[in-house]
């Protein structure tokens, strides 16, 4: 990667997008998929946001500083969705989410 | 990333599809956009290619290997094409494009 | 839209994608959640390949039958799988899909 | 599809990101691809927020207003670039985005 001002944003977007398609594919399989609608659905946001949050960010677009502002709110949103789910795809999910939350809110100002 | 069996796969596709992002972009600020057409379409095929492809695994879609397979083909038309090109960014695709064929190759089968 | 050669199906994947996007949220605000899962499951794949279809026909991409003939195989699914529920969204998204598979396998080859 | 709401604004979000699409392959064919770069950096960011706001939408996403906001101005920033050119590709994306750029920006409020 040649961004190196970018660099740890991407990342963590990048890992985002794929742990969140994860999480909503696992929640998908549970047995109380009912208890896990909101999440599935703020999955599946978050995926699409922080995708092409990486997307522009790596084309060094001049949208991309606007765009992580918005990319943050909804991994902050996705992010203590799945902390309330005790389930390894939703902690592992929760944790990608706060620090993408953080290197988009950095990358924001 | 809890799909062990895709990781490798997954992030060879999530890079590549990153660098041929940057490729693209910095193949529009060269001297001679002109040569750097053929480059720049098959980048933006092989970014959206790839990054589907890293989606669909940590899915663990049922879609997933035959994607693989066409996703292969179009990295290798595009790690051949930006290997042609001498600047950094053209090279470091070609790699990346390079692996991930090789990559997706393996999961296809 | 000037590929007139593609525009049928472009339009059909373009709308299937968009009906797959309804559906699987509809699905997610249904009573029994449960009984939705494989559709939403389905619903997110077709989603992404019914998209990413429109876009590499909308370039005139060398990759575009090849993918059609793909994205045909995950609209049948889908298709069949959405048939089975009585639900509007449901129906519709199994219109939907249908049509585009139909599209699709046209193009493909 | 079935939200009437939004409907004309995902129409013309998701018409807009396939011109933009058919744009930037269009320019990449032009014989001076140089004066074309601009309008196919845009091209390629209009293209991608276009195709989200459009899923964001048809998902009835509680992001969907602030990404709309967002995506008004990166198509009135590539509408304007694409209306200095005079080929029919640029002058027929220019309309799309500055008819999408109304539209979200309805939608924005």
């Amino acid at each position: 990667m040649t961004n190196t001002m970018f660099n740890s944003c991407i990342q963590a977007c990048s890992n985002c997008a794929l742990v969140c398609e994860a999480c909503a594919s696992a929640c998908l399989r549970e047995e109380n998929v009912q208890a896990m609608a909101r999440c599935i659905e703020l999955d599946r946001d978050c995926a699409d946001m922080c995708a092409l949050a990486a997307r522009l960010m790596s084309r060094q677009s001049e949208l991309a500083k606007e765009f992580c502002a918005l990319c943050a709110k909804i991994c902050r949103a996705c992010g203590e969705e799945c902390a309330k789910h005790q389930m390894d795809h939703c902690q592992e999910c929760a944790k990608a989410c706060m620090n993408c939350a953080e290197e988009c809110e950095r990358m924001a100002v």
